[in-house]
């Protein structure tokens, strides 16, 4: 992609680029400015930016500009009489002269939505496969940010392995449940999971602030009746109900609740989140849903707190609803890990004379996603030698 | 605080609680249904809600309501015929019939914007105060809840000893930093932090989603020139901001940027957010703010850029203005604690013949708390005895 023409703007205070396939935007002198890749405004060695925008006079504006042999820009900036070359390609994936986004709920083009038709195609890997393999792990990786949950298997059986799961990929967050912690069921919970109760679909931890982005649970016994895994996708379900009532999606992110966690001693963990958090821009980033630890609602206006009860039951109607689910029964040696500010999991009630045993850990997506980003960056590395 | 009349209204829909200070509001009976304590809705070993939403029927109405002896309120549900005591002062601590905040960027009441007045009045205890004296640890808890930051003093002096102090009150975050990283001037620097060079105040790790809500930083080694730290109320700028210049506020909470580090190999760190983030209802929650890890802005619409680079220019001005700042040089065995959601922290160059020898280690306000909130229970529970 290089550039075919180029036009000074508005006195210097911008520029107009057109690219060999007919497309054109628009950038400000300031924006250049700051964002020159030159190393006296950017470190070659780490490429972190070396000035503040104080740097910069207020009064930027381009002095110059033409076109490179190699179809690039070179700007010349006024008063600095600072020199940077932008890479035409550079300038086309970091483009914003375009529409913003409209509407609240819209998702990235990386995050796919799913509901029951996922059955049998749910995302697996093995635990040796992805340890040896690198662009194995890319793909299941690539499948967490994707779908929000994925399978490994033949997974480390001693106590803890699942902690080497996470270590794949990024770091395990440590919390007042330990390193990683037991499933199954007590004498004296302190918690419900900690029970043969059935437990609605939810996102583990919304009382903490800021929530475990990720959420690991691994399978060492099985023999019980029932105990059966569900996942839900929480984007999916909230966009079904945007679309069946638009006002209930925005009462539930337009409003904050509130859960806590007191249930053992020495600990109490509280929040204050929507169940649907956009970011300023409408995209849709977090969803935050649990009828155990969800406290009182009290920043909810007393006219609207009606119908807020009414989206409520209705994003639990949806979310029980089997054809949003997709379901498995976890065998020792089975993990599954979720994007707990996204996809909500369930567990079916359990009986009978065997055993469920599992354990279960917190990491973070930062970590995930950064992995993930560097194996791309090493494929494209080696496609391009 | 006892309930002197109550009244149902709305056929049963809805409660008038009249307390005997003369105040009153109104509880909806699903609401009241949904949050009820007894130990069918509740469990009475870890306080856990047993039921969801769906479990409630959704023409709940109030059959009955009567104060009891203590001035409680005992209702009787329809069409579940469940009963439950809601106690009068609960009921008061958990109104939501009441005026919803105005306007964009209030912070709640236990967080107390600061400025350049604070300085010689920095929060500040001993490691072994801290350790000893759980009301001490209480008040420096609250201290951090409050400003934002706060100082250790004697601190264990050996390699890594800060994360002693984070397991005072909470958990390490560890990152592809490590569980702790040293911060000295190093002569191939995968982060700016690594050199000599003054550091614009910044939240660390802005890049980072979750971002680490806490950051310690101790002290090993300061025999430089220079080299102080400064603290700076993010809140406090924000606030300023806003009185300043409206629109620049709006500008800088209504629009996502993005943040970016790929200094060493394998880490490729993304995020999306704002500079000043708000919650659903307006509260200011959390500051991101660095200006060596900004990436290209490119969610600004091409006719709000200029404007939101001016805001941007004006946000910093304020952070730089010296009336803003807290500064003081750590000495060996000293430490200090940031919110990293809030507070931000610059160091000033250095030189000469001396070395400079800082660790870092990041953790989570929800430890930290929770940590707080079961101090203050603890000291409840000891005062009414």
């Amino acid at each position: 992609m290089t550039a075919e023409t180029i036009e000074i703007l508005d006195k210097g205070r911008a520029l107009r680029v057109c690219w060999s396939d007919g497309e054109s935007a628009r950038f400000h002198a300031i924006w250049l400015r700051d964002n020159a890749l030159d190393p006296r405004t950017r470190s070659s060695a780490n490429g972190q930016r070396l000035i503040t925008v104080l740097d910069i006079p207020a009064d930027t504006v381009i002095a110059s500009a033409e076109l490179t042999v190699g179809g690039d820009i070179a700007i010349t900036f006024a008063p600095e009489q600072h020199q940077a070359v932008f890479p035409a390609f550079w300038l086309r994936e970091h483009g914003y002269d375009k529409p913003a986004p409209a509407g609240n709920g819209w998702l990235g083009p990386e995050i796919e939505p799913w509901d029951a038709g996922l059955q049998g195609q749910v995302p697996t890997a093995s635990y040796d496969r992805l340890r040896q393999d690198r662009a194995a792990l890319g793909a299941w990786l690539g499948a967490v940010q994707r779908f929000g949950f994925a399978v490994v298997t033949d997974m480390p059986t001693h106590s803890g392995g699942l902690c080497e799961v996470a270590d794949l990929f990024g770091y395990v967050r440590e919390t007042n449940y330990g390193r990683w912690f037991e499933v199954r069921a007590e004498v004296n919970p302190t918690n419900l999971a900690y029970t043969n109760l059935g437990l609605q679909a939810h996102t583990d931890n919304p009382y903490r602030d800021p929530v475990p982005t990720l959420q690991l649970l691994a399978c060492l016994e099985n023999s019980v009746e029932g105990g059966d895994s569900i996942v839900v996708d929480g984007f999916a379900v909230a966009r079904r109900l945007q679309a069946e009532d638009p006002k209930a999606f925005d009462l539930l992110s337009r409003h904050a609740v509130r859960f806590e966690y007191a249930g053992s001693s020495g600990v109490c963990l509280r929040s204050k989140r929507p169940f649907i958090e956009l970011g300023p821009d409408g995209e849709m980033i977090a969803i935050r849903f649990n009828n155990r630890s969800a406290a009182a609602f009290t920043d909810i206006p007393y006219e609207e707190m009606a119908a807020f009860y009414a989206a409520y039951r209705l994003f639990a109607e949806i979310l029980e609803d089997p054809a949003m689910e997709v379901s498995f029964k976890l065998r020792p040696g089975e993990l599954f890990i979720v994007d707990n500010t996204r996809v909500m999991h369930a567990r079916k009630a359990f009986s009978g004379s065997g055993k469920r045993w599992l354990q279960g850990c917190y990491a973070d997506k930062d970590g995930l996603l950064s992995t993930l980003a560097a194996i791309r960056a090493e494929t494209r590395r080696e496609a391009a030698e």
